[in-house]
């Protein structure tokens, strides 16, 4: 049972889903076989740890969330979509620091001019705009107030300028912010067939660059026959590189060689401070890779509080802590 | 130290204070004597739990937290502050949603008039408006957009037609802001000399009417020759009971017949589903009450977790779990 916490306001699904912000109570069974209330939807609580984060995110190894009091927030604004053809990575670094200091993002994505090309084959879609680039910036901004959209379009001619920017589009009607959001939302779907090995890493925004820069080198260094194709959250710092499967290449012998960069990447993603699961969490796959963004301390802390809420290992058995 | 992760935006530090959804990161040394680096300031990490928010609230019975890396906002608007004359509590609850309907609210406050009374004899201050009423409600919204205004004055208008609210001020400048946000401020200090016996008390925002009403029942059945005064963050369902010591009382005397009444106003509270500590955590003095907005098995696991990071249980002794 969803149960709202009281407001006047209309649920607000962002694009990417709920944070754990919103989560204003839950009601637990932990692996002990008992029910706990925690923080019952107040705003304000100071009574004791507050246990509600740690069971957002636990994968069910601390016990099972059987109701959630999530908060609400104002009704969207009204909004604009804008695709622009980026000129490199430091250029995406640019164009993020212009709009996000003009405009209220509501979202700030990215496509490697690979992933476009892909997402364009796969659904049969136009060219966005004449120019190409090896990057693009999808971003979606607050419009309210008609100003915002002259200050996007000043944004955009200071991109161009600049060079950080060479085209560009904006949405004018919901059906061609839908338009152009299919470009960003369609890649997975269109990827697909190829078989991809997923990655789903973040560092904080401003290392996005550097990082990026360093995990290509070292996906073109490994894998020189296979496509490497990036898109993701910029804007959060969220990135997805996907390496697709050749043609006629067994599935067990791509997912061997893939797997067995997993070490560096890794490791160059500790090197830049970030985290080797930005939104998918650890499971069974990633298990191994843990010690990567977690210390052995986090680790053996982790294993003690999992003793607390569940002393017979009887919750999503062998998942993330093993 | 303090970090502040990636961000173009200035600092917004709200008249109340940080909230936990403002911190990116903490590095926290266990009683152990083990550091534990929690989340690094990442936007989206999803490996493992998350043990930023048990040290956040933990009345340092957890780890000494040595650095905290905090999220940037926007800028805030610039906005205006209003004072309202209230009819009553039922009144209160339909100005505050009259308000939050239609603006973006940054605070609502109350003031019960023994409260603006003691503001105002302590501090010298004029009347606010030249009606009187049993509450006010100091509320400040966004006003980036002149049209906020013209909004703020229909819903006074409303209210005022509805009869729930009986008059009113509204800031025209920073300065006379600050003078209105003084009737809110200043009540500690002009109540200091009265030695107040403090309550911290939350309830859910639809709930606060119905609670206040008990509670102030509830004390006045129980200290008939004491004032007693409200004031808080009614927007937050965040309510400061203070019970005034009558001149001549020995202040131990005087703490004894309220603290005598503590279980009572904790098992109204419990029974209105909030908490016991909204804002002061829980400290010695409110240790033997935790189980009435805790439950049984919420406090073993609590204790649970404090033997995973303090064993010897050498961090604030005696505090929170006792």
């Amino acid at each position: 049972m969803i149960s709202a916490i009281d407001s006047s306001a209309t649920l607000r699904v962002l694009r990417y889903g709920l944070t754990r912000d919103w989560v204003a109570g839950l009601k637990v069974v932990d692996g002990r076989g008992e029910i706990l209330e925690c923080n019952a939807g107040l705003v304000k609580n100071a009574s004791g740890y507050d246990l509600r984060h740690l069971f957002i995110g636990s994968e069910g190894t601390l016990g099972l969330i059987v109701e959630a009091t999530l908060r609400l927030t104002d009704r969207p604004s009204e909004s604009r979509v804008m695709l622009l053809a980026v000129s490199g990575l430091e250029g995406m670094m640019d164009v993020f620091k212009q709009f996000n200091e003009a405009l209220t993002l509501m979202a700030f994505e990215f496509i490697s001019d690979l992933a476009m090309r892909h997402v364009r084959e796969g659904h049969n879609m136009p060219a966005p705009m004449d120019e190409g680039s090896p990057f693009y910036a999808l971003l979606e901004f607050e419009c309210a107030d008609p100003a915002a959209e002259d200050m996007a379009m000043s944004c955009f001619e200071i991109c161009l300028e600049q060079g950080s920017v060479v085209d560009g589009v904006i949405s004018q009607s919901e059906a061609q912010a839908a338009d152009l959001w299919r470009y960003r939302e369609g890649i997975s779907e269109a990827i697909t067939p190829f078989t991809p090995y997923k990655n789903d890493l973040s560092v904080r925004i401003s290392e996005v660059p550097a990082y990026l820069n360093d995990l290509d080198k070292l996906a073109k260094s490994h894998y020189p026959d296979f496509e490497v194709l990036w898109y993701g959250h910029f804007g959060d710092g969220n990135l997805h590189m996907n390496i697709l499967k050749p043609e006629g290449m067994l599935v067990e012998k791509f997912e061997e060689i893939c797997a067995g960069v997993n070490a560096e990447v890794f490791a160059l993603t500790r090197a830049h401070g970030g985290s080797i699961s930005a939104e998918h969490g650890i499971g069974l796959l990633k298990q191994d890779y843990l010690g990567y963004c977690r210390s052995e301390v986090d680790i053996e802390r982790m294993r003690g509080i999992k003793k607390v809420f569940d002393p017979a290992g009887i919750l999503n058995p062998g998942k993330l802590l093993g």
